[in-house]
């Protein structure tokens, strides 16, 4: 599986397309998913629960694929459930899905807590062990390594230690690889957390013991630790913490607490500092908003707004920090500007002119104009592909594909049909051109139904061109209806995706900016690809 | 101070207008502040830390006016610093101000980590005790009762654990009420905390412990909770765990893990079930973006959307739930539309027609619209007074102000000046019309202005709403530039502020629904003002 020397003292596991995807409003398509994958591969995770194909028919599509991933260092983990009650294994459903995904490992859960066997899935206690004990010897049998997930394990405990712990004996006997304690309604505190996993790990010693926390009380991350603390070797949770309810434990939180803090290794050293990175592509995947006062990654972890704090950081950044930020790949935000900004923002310009200097007159120009175009409120940590067009422009290296001569939204209410908004658009490519017009639901689809329309006669590579997501945040919202908008657009065509924006008081005029980037971002490539094979 | 017979057994001491307001973003007018001590005092908050008079001049005002407020339950604390190195606590400008604030207690943060001593105040250990000491006797000498903050108490005490008690022996042989111990850069463990915090209680049997965590390492919660189970009897913290960097250590989540499962109260038992919209009203006073799942009080944490965890939670609420949402203020999310919802939603009824029933027809019909508008992407939480005009609409309670005929809105680009959009409107009222035009600074501006030059001419009134805020989120922005957009209004007047809100695939439309709700809404209040005094 992994040609990498590195060994994790303990195994990060991540659930971001399994239980991740439970949460609200969190939908992945296929590509989304393999994108994920690979990226948390890069990361060093050591198992990704990627799917349940029992209960998600869909996801088929997707685990055949992912077989075709060469994979570094992790293991693709398919999700399902013990047998049902009086059932077969052979004949199970669920467990025929399991195979068939055809991953190497496979997480099993089952119930724990005696309440939830004899009152929701009403069956025997002595039938629940059945369907645990059949289910991991029928998957070690098909030579899976099998995780075993005991559902609501620290409620079942306290409710019924024996039975609790007859539920694991049951999966250990039948050959499960790990034993994996589930706080399935997050409502349990680290200290107990601490207290029962140390007595799993005692019972248990030669099994592998997992943790599986929820943040109902806000504790999850915390509660990891401690059943480390306790012995156990493997942490689910996810990227960003995303899950149900109040979310699953936080990966991007526990890995450089166990790891930086606790000195047990995780993932590879050398990627810890692409953490940062990995949160922020896994937020923008799932298009939730990225909490940017994240422990480790958030923009803000290591913002200091007090003046006294900022000069003791000054003095010795140990003041008010506790870890170096960049350990992470984040930054300390007073400094944006400084050695370390300049660095940053110099391995992003290469991708435009890999000649360029530290200290060049170049280099000092783009740092000026983004410092202007930040206070403005443009923000191109999302929107590399406006970075990358700014840059261009300020070196001289970009042939604009089209001029604008005028553009003119008319917007009636009432509609005088479905669609309320029509927009006539002149524009001219070397010398030619071209006016035409377009009604839309809303002026700014109005606005890009005719500016494709009027350039796709020069360039017919632009009908590739899929916008994928729209966002409006408003910044200054105090100044009501006269505020600023900032829109950000997302784009794909055959060959990769991207991100432009667009700030303005007018939001149409915001919305044109992010546009016509996407489409000059478009052409800008496809004439890289052609140069590349040509 | 308090006629309740209510005594906390932990003293929830909340510092969101301190600490809270050093997060970036975060500004409270003194308006904004007061709002927040009345709601934290009905909360049953034992100490509100209410600014830093030292640092903060305009400070002052609010601390004249607050002595004003009648309070039932806090004691309101003004927050500073030892003296300075080297000098008489007479002379000391910032002590001078925090007895100028004529609180009845005070905080005073000082030094307890010897490298802080050495290397940033740049002084000697001796004179460090000297100053905490000093400044303590000092207030005690004034009457205060005194709160002692040992700032970066836990690296502190891991450095030289002898000096980091000599420093809370300083402070408590001056007479301080309560030693607090911070976990300032927030990178302590909950198992540390815990020992630590264990150390300080046996040796201070008879002072309060008090503890203040950073959530940099998102343990915070956990911390709190831990240094609560080791003997402190004080928590620090902040509605939201709005602060500095990744946060202060969140109340909303404390308060109830320390009440509901330590069984230690922190507020009146009738006051908790007034949490979630208490952590709702803060987060709109600071303009914040509401984190939909935090723990206890988000609108996810009771949410439940595997259809299996639905089933369970149908048959037994604890199956997948740690607390009963209702303990909180709180609701299921499923069950939005059965008892509980019906008896929330029925109370903001009644502020329209307090004579309807649970069970009436009106309260169907309302509960069947309201589902519907959620449907498509309403969302009336934080949109009062567009919830009690759709109230007055749907039982015949309401009279329309005035009739749109049209509406006509043209963008130019390039803008013939610097205001690029122009609207044509038309309305009448009792069959008087009115045509009129304006000119914005993009499309919105452009309509918010005509429609209320149109209007005046009947209601002058309409003059004195301010547009306070504006909000744009993208609904489903998968749908690019054709998606759905919400926009929430927020309007004040003389006599109050008020929230209204427009769902559409058009910006435009969008904007107008919010707005003509703001004027409309403003009308309404009038009218009742007027039935009041006449």
């Amino acid at each position: 599986m992994s040609d990498s020397p590195f060994v994790p003292q303990m195994f990060a596991y991540d659930s971001t397309l399994r239980d991740g995807a439970q949460a609200q409003g969190i939908s992945f398509s296929v590509e989304d998913k393999l994108k994920i994958v690979q990226r948390l591969d890069q990361l060093g995770i050591s198992y990704i629960e990627a799917g349940n194909p029992g209960s998600n028919p869909k996801d088929m599509e997707f685990f055949q694929r992912i077989g075709e991933l060469k994979l570094k260092h992790a293991r693709i983990i398919a999700f399902g459930s013990t047998r049902k009650v009086k059932a077969a294994v052979e004949s199970d459903n669920n467990l025929r899905s399991l195979l068939a995904a055809n991953t190497p490992a496979v997480a099993i859960f089952g119930k724990s807590w005696d309440y939830q066997v004899t009152d929701i899935l009403r069956t025997t206690l002595e039938e629940n062990l059945a369907m645990i004990a059949d289910t991991i010897a029928f998957l070690k049998g098909h030579g899976k390594e099998v995780v075993f997930d005991a559902e609501h394990f620290f409620d079942g405990y306290k409710a019924n230690a024996d039975y609790a712990m007859q539920s694991l004996q049951a999966a250990a006997s039948a050959g499960a690889d790990a034993l994996c304690l589930c706080d399935t309604n997050g409502g349990t505190f680290s200290s107990e957390i601490h207290a029962i996993t140390a007595a799993v790990v005692a019972r248990f010693p030669k099994v592998q013991i997992g943790i599986h926390c929820h943040n109902d009380s806000e504790m999850a991350v915390a509660n990891s630790v401690a059943a480390v603390q306790a012995g156990a070797r493997q942490v689910q949770g996810t990227i960003n913490g995303i899950g149900e309810r109040c979310g699953n434990a936080n990966l991007c939180a526990i890995i450089p607490n166990v790891q930086l803090k606790l000195g047990l290794p995780c993932i590879p050293p050398e990627s810890m500092a692409t953490l940062t990175s990995t949160a922020r592509y896994v937020s923008e995947i799932a298009n939730a908003t990225f909490n940017e006062k994240a422990a480790y990654v958030g923009n803000d972890a290591f913002a200091h707004k007090g003046g006294m704090h900022i000069d003791a950081v000054t003095k010795n950044p140990i003041s008010y920090e506790h870890i170096n930020p960049e350990l992470v790949g984040n930054a300390r935000h007073i400094l944006v500007s400084e050695v370390a900004g300049r660095s940053a923002l110099l391995a992003r310009m290469h991708r435009v002119d890999p000649t360029l200097g530290k200290d060049s007159d170049e280099t000092k120009l783009v740092l000026e104009k983004l410092k202007e175009l930040e206070h403005e409120g443009y923000q191109f940590e999302t929107a590399e592909s406006s970075f990358q067009l700014l840059v261009r422009k300020l070196l001289g290296k970009h042939q604009p594909f089209f001029d604008l001569h005028e553009y003119k939204v008319n917007i009636h209410e009432p509609a005088l049909n479905r669609m309320n908004s029509s927009v006539t658009i002149k524009i001219s490519v070397d010398g030619q051109q071209e006016i035409t017009a377009a009604e839309g639901d809303g002026p700014v689809n109005a606005l890009d139904k005719a500016v494709r329309r009027a350039l796709e006669r020069f360039y017919p590579a632009i009908k590739d061109i899929k916008l994928t997501d729209y966002k409006v945040r408003v910044l200054d919202s105090d100044q009501a209806s006269a505020a600023k908008v900032r829109v950000l657009i997302e784009s794909r065509d055959q060959f990769e995706g991207w991100t432009t924006i667009g700030v303005s008081t007018d939001i149409i005029d915001a919305s044109w900016r992010a546009l016509i980037d996407s489409i000059e971002y478009k052409l800008v490539r496809d004439q890289e690809r052609q140069a590349l094979t040509a």
